[in-house]
């Protein structure tokens, strides 16, 4: 029996690590990466806090010692669901398979304004991260240079759109970064003067979680001098402005973390979607009308007790993977398959040193507790050994001294934010 | 008074360390990057043993406690010695100086063969050195996926073109990669048969430590299972192959590390340059015709006792640095120069764990002995703590696990190893 899992996210992982232990199964995993990623951390790769390594690993070495795995970097471009056969690298690759399991993830959702991603892009990769790090780095840099007052403010701008969990915490670090790290190492320019700004466009940040605990984060984002703006619409974005329904914001820096879609290429595969590109799974996270498919993670809807899609979180698809692993051995098998109850493990997201909030069954937790419960979830969800070590050392460094390590520019490879840098100086 | 300093590698950073100390002068320390790289560990980026961030400091952070020091990111693009006026970012920011010293490294040297710079990138950025990590270990990613043995062939075969310490380094670090680090990972091929090729147009590698110790290197290649070709000259490159006086190779991935010449800079400034585009100091390491600039490190031209240029080492930059910054301050203050002279520490190169040369006084050192020298030398010149942690905790989780952690492929930004990819892919 084959088992095909396309995506080494938490679901894919889960799933391969489920069916490795199982004899007579052969198992199959294909990213289009090389690495496994820690997405919820990315944002501190984008603040010089972590290197990229730190977050991510190589897929076939987490299975070197599973010798019915085989591990493969291949981007899916086809599927033929009635002969079984998956297709890769524009049909260099075909694989055949017995069950397979989808865990393609979720991209960045423009809701219908895909222009606006070449000004404001999202940060779902470990290339976005670094292009966002070596842009606000350089903005920094060249407004030491700069003797124009009005460039200055508009290179010492950050806008975020967004306040989910991403938008706060990318929020509260780049203001502890301007404030605490960057403060004593100019000359010219106030790295502390250096306006952050939050546009949500609800009443209140982390929607997700209970209200005291968004009033917290608030208050959390507030002291560390984030300008947040709540109910606030973006109508335009374009070369270094935000125009929202109240207020046009001038900004070198713009990052969009207001929405996260299904896949596309659910769609294009043939697969049912629906709203917002999710694949509509069953109870047991099969595809309708094909038995043999199972869809987990950031890419399927899956609805709670209330009918609401289970939120795009790391917990979902590590729960969801071996799930559809067991269920697609039953299938094979000729057995019934269980459906999928989600046991929620709790919320949280954090604002800064000492400032995070969390939900833990009916316990709702803020300030230094919150951010402890953070930490320790997050540091026990990174992979292997050695990034955990690494990890951790590198956040007792940069608690002890406020010296965030990785504050290197180099040349990103997607030009995006580097070609708005361009443009600017030409 | 006001020097200025361009080029923040081991010269530059000496130079305006020394002067930061010191009453009554303003210090602008210049460079085109906004980190201190130590090149020598590059090669360790390249291999997946360390990350950008473990060899490499934000050079402003480095004078966070020096006010008198101003750091400014930019690139020099021109000088007006008569006016003491250096331009930076094509004319968009001037700087004048009283004194200045120049520290801007060389640059990769073809031999009259620029053309080659495509096929077989060098070794001297960050850029390049993730590059050729992402190109070798993509390599590998589609050999596994390759059913055409030729083509397989081809894609695990790196050639290395330069018998020095880079080169050295470099292919042991590949051959270490593939034997030890690589070898369980994969299903369909067998990474610890891929070629490492090393060709030296020379009699011996590391020409210039001493016989016996060049012996001992080429033994440690050789048992790493490196090809070692001596006296072989290169006499073409192109798209996937490297063409010798003796045979032809096919190899995915080239890396030149055959030489280094003076900065193109130093020429377009007007400045007097001696073959291999250094620039020709005089004992007191002045610019001949201008007193009050200096000039040091790879860039400058400055005989031995025997008339031979001192290397590009770290070691000569690091003493030439405080030299010419004390130089410039008797100059500025009426005073006699004092002459240049070079305190040899010894040279050192390893070839992999265990496997080390080094030259300290009369002693020539070999062996594990070699070995733990070059480590503990290499790791006093990490100039931050927190690297010299981190580079501390990743060397010794590799030497007990066999893990190097930085297996990522991403995207490069200069895209010369990556187009070679895709032509070959298309």
């Amino acid at each position: 029996m084959h088992v095909l899992i396309v995506g080494a996210g938490f679901g894919g992982l889960g799933a391969a690590r489920a069916l490795a232990r199982q004899a007579r199964v052969e198992v199959t995993l294909v990213d289009k990466k090389n690495h496994h990623l820690f997405q919820a951390l990315l944002y501190q790769v984008a603040a010089a806090g972590l290197t990229p390594s730190d977050i991510a690993s190589p897929v076939r070495s987490l299975f070197r010692k599973s010798p019915q795995v085989r591990v493969l970097m291949a981007e899916l471009t086809g599927l033929d669901p009635v002969a079984k056969v998956a297709r890769f690298d524009q049909g260099q690759l075909e694989v055949t398979y017995d069950a397979l399991i989808l865990s393609l993830g979720g991209e960045t959702n423009y809701f219908g304004h895909p222009e606006w991603a070449r000004h404001a892009p999202g940060l779902k990769s470990i290339e976005q991260a670094l292009n966002l790090r070596s842009h606000v780095l350089e903005a920094f840099e060249r407004a030491e240079k700069c003797t124009l007052a009005e460039q200055r403010r508009r290179l010492m701008t950050v806008v975020v759109i967004g306040g989910g969990p991403t938008g706060v915490e990318l929020s509260g670090a780049f203001a502890e970064l301007r404030r605490h790290v960057l403060r004593w190492d100019f000359r010219s320019i106030h790295p502390e003067e250096a306006r952050i700004v939050l546009i949500e466009g609800g009443a209140r940040v982390l929607g997700a979680f209970p209200a005291d605990l968004s009033q917290a984060a608030e208050r959390d984002l507030r002291s560390l001098g984030v300008e947040l703006y709540l109910n606030q619409r973006v109508q335009d974005i374009g070369e270094g402005y935000v125009q929202t329904d109240q207020q046009r914001l001038e900004a070198h820096t713009i990052v969009w973390a207001a929405g996260v879609s299904g896949h596309p290429l659910a769609a294009q595969l043939g697969l049912p979607v629906v709203a917002g590109g999710r694949v509509a799974v069953q109870a047991d996270l099969s595809v309708p009308g094909f038995p043999e498919i199972f869809c987990i993670g950031d890419m399927c809807f899956f609805p709670d007790a209330q009918g609401k899609p289970l939120p795009g979180m790391a917990p979902v698809a590590m729960q969801q993977g071996p799930h559809a692993a067991r269920n697609a051995l039953a299938r094979l098998a000729g057995q019934a398959t269980a459906d999928f109850v989600y046991q929620d493990p709790g919320i949280m997201a954090t604002v800064g040193r000492s400032k995070g909030v969390a939900v833990l069954g009916q316990r709702h937790i803020s300030g230094t507790l919150g951010w402890l419960t953070w930490l320790w979830h997050h540091l026990l969800r990174i992979v292997d050994f050695q990034n955990r070590a690494l990890v951790s050392l590198r956040w007792s460094w940069a608690y002890l001294t406020w010296k965030w390590g990785v504050r290197l520019i180099h040349q990103g490879p997607d030009p995006t934010h580097n070609r708005q840098g361009q443009a600017e100086l030409a």
